[in-house]
């Protein structure tokens, strides 16, 4: 880092631990150097305070709900406290309900189960595929990709304008993309929604472990993230919002702690089972919960906001600046943005080299520099097809087609950050791309199994 | 324990190292004991091993599949090894495919969503509502509760003889009752129902834990259990077995991990967008993976399978003759059984006390032994109904109901144990049985938020 640089961001907070923070990777090159995990938007490491808290609670892990013994009461308080946590973190109505699910997918897939008859639903062609494709038996507007986010918000009112007023209607829309990190006019696409009589679902999954957010401030209806994004890799993931469609549908699973009473219908009334169904958020959490999944969050919810998402903001800025200044010095180097330079941000960045194969550029980036990366079309494959402008007809892999080092890319490469990143990490990646471009890659690589390796051979 | 029982089984191994095993719980009569988690049916706590297997891959931890960082290549390894290992854990057939889900309940309700159009479902009315309610969209036939494992075969193949022979057809049993524990004739009810055209489910949950499960020897079709009861409570869960009616059917969740290629489809072919699902196991395994969970699961079976089964089998055995010859010297207990006292079962073993309402009883064991133990109609209910002899008009919750101490019981108390449980444990147990039914509780218990808890007052 330069000295002007330090200077300058002297009041940026230190990155919160995680886990892996000391890990060291092998170089193709010869030795070894601290790994920088850049791939934050596909899953983030544990923060070390969200480790030591199920560490500390492992030992205490009892059945929750209907034992009757110490731990299990302890374990229930501890599952039903997570929940008043989880809607404290996301700033959630009084009556809006918490369901814990296994993720962002899965908060969607549910909700998609629980719409109304004859929903109708609207969503951005530049959704994540977990926005794009649950909503199977509902009739689904895809939106055109706007160019800026007020084109976002007149898109949906035209879109929502013509359609049938008198039925539901639900918008799906993400609080920042998992390919350009830009954010999205979230507040304004709820107020087009309420307008016109729809409601609006967030897919918050990159939005929330970077930026607060308020149910209440952006009136939004639901709003969907995932622990292994949070920093909390233990397989939960929340929906949290209005109970009544909720409430009235058909449980999402069907099993115990989703059922409050179970008879045999007698055979004169047709035999068959009679089940009363919760309409609580165990409804749609049938089976054993998973706890500590559950606990983890509720840890790293509290982790998040005691450390100060201002400073945290503050911090991910100036991370953003540093990449962003940087890849802006290499004119081999094409940011992919729908919304501009000026557009808000978290630290999500997508990009193609000109001249590289994006699968090539990644390998190199972790075989050579110990960065790890993502190469793809980052399981949103209509919105990387249009920011590639039409280049990548195959839409290829949800992960690295197959592609030999060298060729034109299909796909693109994903860096992303958050709170753990320190900005070695960061610095050490502008300074890999500038020389990767300077000077190519110092291996060999060759695909393998679909993926691009260092070549056994040699170095070039 | 006596010296006589030292002797007779000094050829039992030791319990195999459980997180939790030097927790100590305040008790409501003055000072702390180690507690005894006796509600291992519900959920295990973490082996020993398992955690360790954890905590040291957790600072590894990266994003799998599509990632290309070092961690995140070391993740996907690690993540699709398991599979390998569960596969092999459960001796499955060269194509069987492994699942991962969040639990028996999420695996019972994802082959529920993949039964071929007019499948036929057969299920005992024994059965947990894990394995009796998912089947919601088929014709569901539900058997009555067989008294001896010979009236289970020919009680199935009297139903099947009498279905429609040309229809899929799907049975679903369990290994092992989670109620009375009672082991049920899987082999003999694959035969039954391979003989009749149909296929065959089994919900291993309870048995998993405790028996080897050969998915060949058994010739079943699938197995599903849990990673919780598996002392491996990381919130993820498998169904193994035939790929063919997993890879026709839609993909249990949509989103990313699931989709191969999406794209949108031309106005002019009428919009939407195509989807090419994958047809291996990440068809139902959209959204990032609970990486961590499937690994605990995996180091699960290696630690059990190395442990030894036969050394946990004789072990189990010598502590369910424990609790069963124990509570055997207590007239006023009555042990619910299906099948009798010679069926096989693994430690799993409820029971109702005259004169007790059995959340009292529960409560009491809690509060002055540190015993956890479960009351309730556990999740399934009709067969407690039926065991206890239509003693509970009323259902019930799912856990305890609300029930005043010294009420008639309208549900059970359950002991569960297994590889982590030291002889103490069951031997303060049955002792504290002893005492209860001879002296009474010795403190005063009121009935809050439908928990039996200890009066705040003082004792009896």
């Amino acid at each position: 880092m330069s000295v002007s640089a330090v200077a300058a961001d002297s009041s940026v907070c230190a990155p919160l631990a995680v886990l892996g923070r000391d890990v060291t990777v092998p170089l193709v090159t010869g030795g070894e150097v601290t790994y920088a995990a850049l791939d934050y938007a596909a899953s983030a490491p544990a923060l070390q305070r969200v480790w030591d808290d199920v560490a500390a609670y492992a030992p205490y892990y009892g059945s929750v709900h209907r034992g009757a013994g110490y731990l299990s009461q302890l374990s229930t308080d501890l599952f039903e406290n997570s929940r008043t946590t989880v809607a404290e973190f996301l700033d959630c109505r009084e009556d809006d309900q918490v369901v814990f699910t296994r993720s962002t997918t899965d908060s969607l897939n549910l909700l998609a189960a629980a719409l109304p008859a004859d929903c109708q639903v609207f969503v951005f062609e530049t959704e994540h595929h977990a926005s794009l494709l649950p909503w199977r038996d509902a009739r689904v507007t895809y939106l055109n990709a706007p160019r800026t986010p007020g084109e976002a918000v007149r898109t949906l009112e035209r879109a929502l304008a013509d359609r049938d007023p008198h039925g539901p209607a639900l918008v799906c829309v993400t609080g920042a993309s998992n390919v350009t990190g830009e954010l999205w006019p979230v507040r304004e696409l709820a107020a087009a929604a309420h307008a016109h009589g729809a409601r609006i679902v967030l897919d918050a999954a990159q939005l929330a472990p970077h930026h607060p957010v308020s149910v209440r401030e952006l009136d939004v209806d639901w709003v969907a993230f995932s622990g292994h994004k949070l920093y909390a890799p233990f397989g939960s993931g929340v929906l949290a919002g209005r109970s009544d469609w909720l409430r009235a549908a058909e449980p999402y699973l069907a099993g115990g702690g989703a059922s409050r009473k179970v008879a045999r219908r007698p055979k004169e009334a047709g035999g068959g089972v009679d089940v009363e169904w919760h309409d609580t958020a165990a409804r749609h959490e049938a089976g054993s919960p998973n706890v500590i999944g559950v606990y983890s969050i509720a840890s790293a919810c509290k982790a998040l906001t005691e450390a100060g998402f201002d400073e945290l903001v503050a911090r991910e800025r100036h991370l953003i600046r540093t990449v962003r200044e940087g890849l802006a010095e290499v004119p081999a180097v094409r940011v992919l943005s729908l919304f501009g330079d000026d557009a808000p941000r978290v630290g999500v960045i997508s990009f193609v080299v000109d001249g590289w194969n994006s699968s090539h550029f990644a390998a190199a980036l972790s075989a050579e520099y110990g960065i790890g990366v993502r190469d793809g079309l980052f399981c949103a494959h209509p919105l990387v097809r249009t920011l590639l402008g039409g280049e990548s007809d195959e839409p290829g892999e949800c992960g690295a087609p197959e592609a030999a080092p060298g060729e034109k890319s299909l796909n693109a490469i994903r860096v992303s950050f958050g709170a753990g990143t320190p900005d070695e990490h960061v610095e050490r990646f502008v300074r890999a791309v500038k020389e990767l471009v300077a000077d190519g890659a110092r291996w060999n690589y060759r695909t393998e199994d679909g993926r691009c390796v260092p070549d056994t051979d040699a170095a070039v």
